[in-house]
């Protein structure tokens, strides 16, 4: 029998997700603030619901891919919310980024109406969930996991269980973490190599060779040549999930003097007004205030 | 006519560099502080010279691998140096990792003998000199560098020429850079993981996939699961480099508050007597600063 | 005609405040959540109301000194609060270090039912407050400031209007920033000194005669050389809000580097168990990490 | 016995310190490199020296008044220097800022030549040097110390014998870490209160009865509000005075993550072009990474 899936939030990310739910097979169900975007998916067989309770009603499973933790919270426990639909053994399947607290908090009122929830935040941009080649860090039940397989493998390439709940929403601060602070290491050290007159690219070429490297420059490298900072994942988003790293470093007396740090540095590009560019502007930045350019000429 | 070239400085790296010299049928000449250490080397092959002047006199090519700025200004501007026995033409590799200036003010010296110097710092572990398999990036005049290439080539996989007098060093002490934060990182971001309950391993296999993924994540992940820091790169080295590095940037008005940070978590390594330690101990000082254990039972 | 104020928060600063304004001869009514606490001030003359709503309802003037944002929220909007009792004209003067967005949302609720609010956090410890000596940093209106003159001069001795609601809290998180950064940078530097050899005692003297003398090294400085944390203001609250500060920055866009890595030191100092401990407790961590003893023999 | 002082380096500080020992009665002969700015001082009844070591050969007390650490090795060490006319029994009195390392390294061989050497750095501005009111922090003998009492007792008002060689270098370099962190912390606090609307006037008004006063606030604040940079200490000395400050943590093993950061801030300022200005240029650095201004309409 087909798995019903019902899909919240068919945003930047959400909206090729839901595809490759459909391309899989699924039964999908979607809701979506804005309604609107729910079209294309639909005209690709997915059903529309009128409301997340409904659509809760309908389905085993719910995924949320929402914007934060407040977002969260709403659309499942608010009025109307997933919780006033939800079917006992329902699974909750939560991929947004939100606090490790939140997740836990969340994961707690499910439980208490029958249901299971899994928080399973996704890495990788559009265009890797569109190829259904993302990276998902899932923590929760591992039988609840298991039984999810086909699903995370309609969307994702890299399947990881973590632990239990909240531990897919560190993990993903993890790697947030450090793909903040190398990017931003990056591009400091650039400037030191850029000022003394070695091209940008020279220096990426060297590097990716050495103990140096990153998935950052690889990936963002490129970007810095051309400087071209169209986002692919926002500056202030990232800044606002350095800021969740944080306040779980502090529930959890884990010092982050580095990350403390980086995130300023992320601030001081904020305030330059670069917060809906890619977080590959800290470049900009560096490169203002280091008075050279790692631009290719 | 097989090229003859002198090789002065016989320490972890020097040694197997010298031997691959040898393996290429080049016709090679040492001299070693310690002249215990040449007897191997000489013993497959190599001629040693009884001082750094007599070795200066008998071939074309001269390389320096010695352990910073002050042993590189004696060994060729000190007395018996390689200055007074310089032929005209000649040509001297440093291949250690010394500040730009001290590059600049040797190089100068050796143009006015009338020989020309290249810098070309090598970025690998003694594994990786073993294997041939150095990156070396290169600094000075680009015939020069090109006139050299079998030399590099014996020595080194990737070969590159950055720019003029001092450029080598500046691209060591950019990848230095980068490898010391990005540890650094790895390991703060590791510890909040750690902290809230998942293993080092599931983390290290969920990053490798994600933006946070890093060559030392990579090449030092299985050290910091051991809880070994067997020094491959001694992390008092890495600290005096990284001064190096801030001393240069100082001078450039670069400024690099990530790296002046950074380099003060290294020192409260090097404080807790770990200098003699791969500069992967930085994951013991983390682990004892946020009481948490990375390694695996 | 005697002013009827009514208290909220008899904890360590709250007693002694409370105590002020009954000697300066308003009609104080008390409420705290532990009722026990309010003994003591009711046998030296307040009034005890059993329900904040009731205190609310029988004065002109609340005063609250509560322990962060959510108690305030709680305890002025909450069920059974400040909000259901208060009288047309009635002024709120909340005394406590919220956060300036917090204050301002209260402050907006405080209007809608035709009541006027303060922020009016104070600096000083227990002593300053017993001696009705307090800095009061005052946001809000004017007129509304100006009426109160009398409390405020009843509880402390610099009482400043810097704005409109919630610049009072922003004054207090910029005096906080700077006690928290200034004590962490002394102990640093007292550490480069005291390895050196250099006595405490000597430093301490030197230094209050230079440009590098601070207001924490006056008070703090003997406490330091004693080795004595015991708690005027605990490590964990300054911790709290620092983190306000930070949060209130990241809204404003105000970068703060410095600050940034400093909660984190102060966050080394928790996670070593030392969040109960009076903040000057970092030194007892930088004498850890640099090794060497600042204490007087 | 009229004490005979030589008197080397007639720059901002020497100069007015050599007319204060000759009012105290001293005979004084001087010596500059720049021989006109020596004139004024001679008017006032100085004797000139043609070179160091004439003025050395003359005198029982040499005082150094120089930029450096490199120009106090020079004036004594060097080819005419001061050893070379040196006296048995002579005091050396170095009163520049200069490293520790190289203090100790001078008055070794001060010793060698039978002289005795104080390292004596000065705190405190053009002004203060003036009033004869400086800080004068001495390592060295004790003894040798004391028989100075009324040479230091004529240039400066608080006076300490810190320890042994060496040390009076290491309390002007900790003394001149905290300045520079204080002033940094400063101007980022300001600005979030700015930023949110409050004067900086007002700022400073309530900061100074608070534990966030520091000297260099009520020193520089008034510089601030008038965005006045005019340089009473230059910020690329200060600059150089952490490097050293950085470095003789590094040789030490002291960490200092919150200079190492701080330095970096005032590298950025460098690179601003604000080197030659006064150090409190900071806060334009500050105010325009913040977007705010904290002058005084």
């Amino acid at each position: 029998m087909t798995k019903k899936i019902g899909f919240i939030g068919l945003g930047m990310m959400g909206k090729p997700m839901a595809k490759n739910l459909l391309k899989a097979g699924f039964e999908v169900t979607v809701w979506n603030r804005t309604a609107a975007k729910a079209v294309e998916v639909v005209e690709q067989g997915a059903k529309s619901a009128t409301s997340v309770r409904e659509l809760a009603a309908a389905v085993q499973v719910i995924i949320t891919m929402v914007t934060g933790s407040a977002e969260l919270e709403q659309v499942v426990l608010g009025a109307g919310g997933v919780l006033e639909g939800l079917r006992p053994g329902a699974t909750l399947i939560d991929m947004s980024t939100v606090s490790p607290a939140t997740s836990r908090a969340v994961a707690a009122e499910v439980a208490q109406k029958g249901g299971v929830m899994l928080d399973a935040p996704v890495s990788g941009s559009v265009g890797v969930a569109t190829a259904a080649a993302l990276t998902i860090q899932v923590g929760g039940d591992s039988a609840a996991f298991e039984a999810q397989s086909d699903v995370f493998g309609a969307l994702g390439k890299n399947i990881f269980h973590v632990g239990g709940n909240g531990m897919g929403c560190y993990m993903k601060l993890v790697g947030n973490a450090l793909m903040a602070i190398n990017m931003a290491a990056l591009v400091e050290a650039l400037c030191l190599g850029g000022k003394a007159g070695i091209t940008t690219e020279a220096m990426l070429g060297v590097l990716k060779t050495t103990g140096g490297a990153s998935a950052v420059m690889e990936r963002r490298g490129p970007n810095i040549l051309k400087g071209d900072y169209t986002p692919q994942f926002m500056l202030k988003l990232l800044f606002k999930d350095l800021g969740i790293a944080l306040d779980s470093a502090a529930s959890d007396s884990v010092p982050m003097p580095i990350l403390g740090l980086v995130r300023q540095v992320y601030a001081q590009a904020l305030a330059a007004d670069r917060g809906n560019q890619d977080f590959s502007a800290v470049a900009a930045l560096a490169q203002d205030l280091a008075k050279v350019s790692l631009k290719t000429q």
